[in-house]
């Protein structure tokens, strides 16, 4: 079978039936298990048993080499956009109205290992899982996997979906730098990939019309509440806050404690009444992220640099928790004499996922679940975690589906989920993709 | 005059008179301004306008070229020892009972111009007045610039003369690695440096009588006793600890505040009651450096580790201090499930200076003052601060004598001393010199 590459109009075209068989390969594709294996050695640190996945590094060429044979082992079209976000295609993109699957493959600092990969490897085997239900496709279908979606180089996070979605500008992406001083474009070019294409997509994302991302769920409540999958409602609004604290440097031996403006105080203050504030509102507040100069064992910081984390149900909610939280940090900087300037680095408003699709979503693997599996009900939930999914609902209709994670840990070594939860993900997905794409 | 080179028998010889005239060169030597202007534009960082000269870099090497220049320019003999200290001969040393004066040159991140450098200029400046003074030398005399002192690169203070005075073994020395993984041997290779020599010199400091460390005072206490000049009394017991909180890393946005344990949170409690405990026992205690795992602003850290510095007028007290805060740091820990190790990694007891030097210091300094400057009394103070004076101190007859420093500050850009207070440095020097050292 041969697929024309994408481009063209966006206009959805008649359809036409597409059968899964067509594009199979000879050789039965890898196993959920096998590719699981396959990715698990990628990138993984010896030291942490944790995952070091960086946008545009040597563990980043090689997940994507691992994403084209996959799509190639199941004839695919394999296709690397303008701004990194390589799709796998079934039928003809072009038809436009197409389904589309999938999430990322790169991971924060000695992540976990299913953030991210659980949603692209769950992609392939719902596939090969609909090609065993002899499922017809009537929508052309891709899978994808986003580039660069932690941020855990450039500092921010989704830029393969921002940028195709308009939401991060060619200059600011030009402006993105390592902690090495290596830019974002600098750093394409050195992965082969040429930075001038980058830019915004609007034909490529008029062409899609559903897009589902599954993931291991971040937090608890799935497993609080006893079920398997769950479909997501909304993403919390959330935003970073950079916080700095100068005060003056100074010998730490010698220097009376009434002479010193140490900013470490103010700091660390700061960090309290956080933890303080987030949980009088339900909501959560984190620093995670800390910068100190000179950093010097016997010297008194001259700046204390931290990074707020903050995420709340709703807007009032979260800008209540965040002016507590700089209000005490100004009270507590000038009683230290210190100076305070507090940035607000990013901020992302809360993402409501298109009703439509969520309620038709809940209905496909509601009815499943009934009749199959009483424990399957799939509970609708909140997440304050940021995703492609919610990048890309501003322009195309949008779901999430959620893996139960019995501790919740995420980017983190020991994140995990069992494998018959993920298998139960992979039939949910594979349902929802029937339910959508196939007769 | 020709010098024989350092070496051979350490007893004393009997002692030849030594005119500072016979080792002048024909042009006049650079005046204290000059050296301090030559040596102000040395590793200076534009930015923060502090100095980063870190052992065997370029800046170093720049120091002690300069050195090297100051010695030659007054018919010193230059000298590198295999530890990288480098001494400027007047007179036979293999003579014994020399008298030595001078500090270093290298500097913490961000230093200021004074901490070290003022006492090699003040050093070859007093040598220029006592040649104004037409003084004869009885005893062997030199200046020296100790390699490392800082320890800005390595982590370890006093590199040169604890090697030197087997303070620090061969073994432990060839353990030292910078935060780019280069080790002490490799980076004294790299600036030309026979790393396979070094080691205890104890032949070297044996013919050596007496050792006076001229220094910036790092705190306010001449100033707000209204005096230019005092001599250390004692150098306080410190040390350095460090704190590793381990916790559990998690995405910050998904992780509810009851599933945590963010060890950021007992890192603040701890820097709190490190200042409570400190000020509560007239004591200092400050955490300046900070390293977070995996510093990710999105992840609850998994590790967060802070070094304490504590310093005490004496041991009773620093061992309050510490224990204190260690208990306070383990409450805090076990309340977040959060597992904390404390590791001693340095301690340096306390250092009484020679009585008997001290003494005759203050004899030679109290005379001229009452007889020439009502303002010059000479205050005997400790200080919390280590120098290569106190290193010394165990194997040679040392003091130390500190010029003012009008707002404490030291270890930063804004460190500072009046050119008034240095000048009547420089003449307390050569006033000590003269009495020790000349007929």
């Amino acid at each position: 079978m041969s697929l024309p590459p994408p481009g063209g109009g966006t206009a959805p075209g008649p359809r036409r039936e597409i059968r899964p068989q067509e594009a199979r390969a000879d050789a039965a594709p890898p196993s959920f298990q096998e590719m699981w294996r396959q990715l698990g050695s990628i990138g993984r640190h010896p030291g942490s048993g944790g995952y070091r996945r960086y946008a545009w590094t040597g563990a980043d060429t090689d997940c994507r080499a691992w994403f084209q044979e996959q799509a190639e082992a199941r004839g695919l079209v394999h296709e690397l956009d303008r701004n990194g976000n390589q799709w796998a295609w079934l039928g003809d993109p072009s038809a436009g109205d197409a389904v589309v699957t999938g999430s990322h493959l790169d991971s924060v600092p000695d992540g976990g290992a299913f953030d991210g990969p659980l949603g692209v490897v769950s992609s392939f085997a719902a596939l090969d899982e609909l090609r065993g239900r002899d499922g017809r496709f009537t929508r052309p279908f891709a899978i994808v996997n986003f580039g660069d979606e932690e941020g855990a180089r450039f500092g921010l996070a989704c830029v393969g979906s921002r940028l195709a979605a308009g939401q991060l500008t060619v200059e600011q992406a030009h402006r993105l730098t390592d902690a090495d001083g290596t830019t974002l474009p600098q750093a394409m070019a050195a992965a082969g990939h040429d930075p001038d294409t980058i830019g915004p997509d609007p034909g490529r994302l008029a062409r899609i019309g559903a897009f589902v991302e599954l993931h291991v769920e971040q937090g608890r409540a799935l497993d609080l509440a006893g079920d398997r999958v769950g479909v997501a409602s909304a993403i919390w609004p959330h935003g970073r806050w950079r916080f700095d604290f100068r005060g003056e440097a100074n010998h730490a031996g010698t220097t009376r404690l009434v002479d010193r403006r140490d900013p470490m105080l103010s700091y660390a203050e700061t960090v309290l009444a956080a933890r303080r504030e987030a949980q009088l509102a339900g909501a959560v507040a984190t620093f995670g992220k800390v910068s100190v100069e000179p950093n010097g064992v016997n010297a008194v910081p001259s700046l204390v640099r931290g990074w707020l984390d903050s995420r709340a149900e709703d807007q009032a909610t979260l800008d209540t928790v965040v002016r507590g939280i700089e209000e005490a940090a100004r009270g507590y900087a000038d009683a230290h004499g210190i100076h305070l300037d507090v940035v607000r680095e990013s901020f992302t408003p809360v993402v409501e996922f298109e009703h439509a699709l969520r309620d038709e979503i809940v209905r496909l693997l509601g009815k499943e679940g009934e009749e199959r599996d009483a424990r399957l009900r799939v509970p609708v939930l909140g997440t304050g975690a940021g995703h492609d999914a919610g990048i890309l609902s501003a322009s195309v209709p949008t779901a999430m589906l959620f893996v139960r994670n019995p501790t919740g840990v995420s980017h983190s070594p020991a994140e995990y989920a069992a494998e018959d939860d993920c298998a139960a993900g992979v039939t949910a997905l594979a349902d929802v993709l029937e339910g959508l794409a196939c007769t």
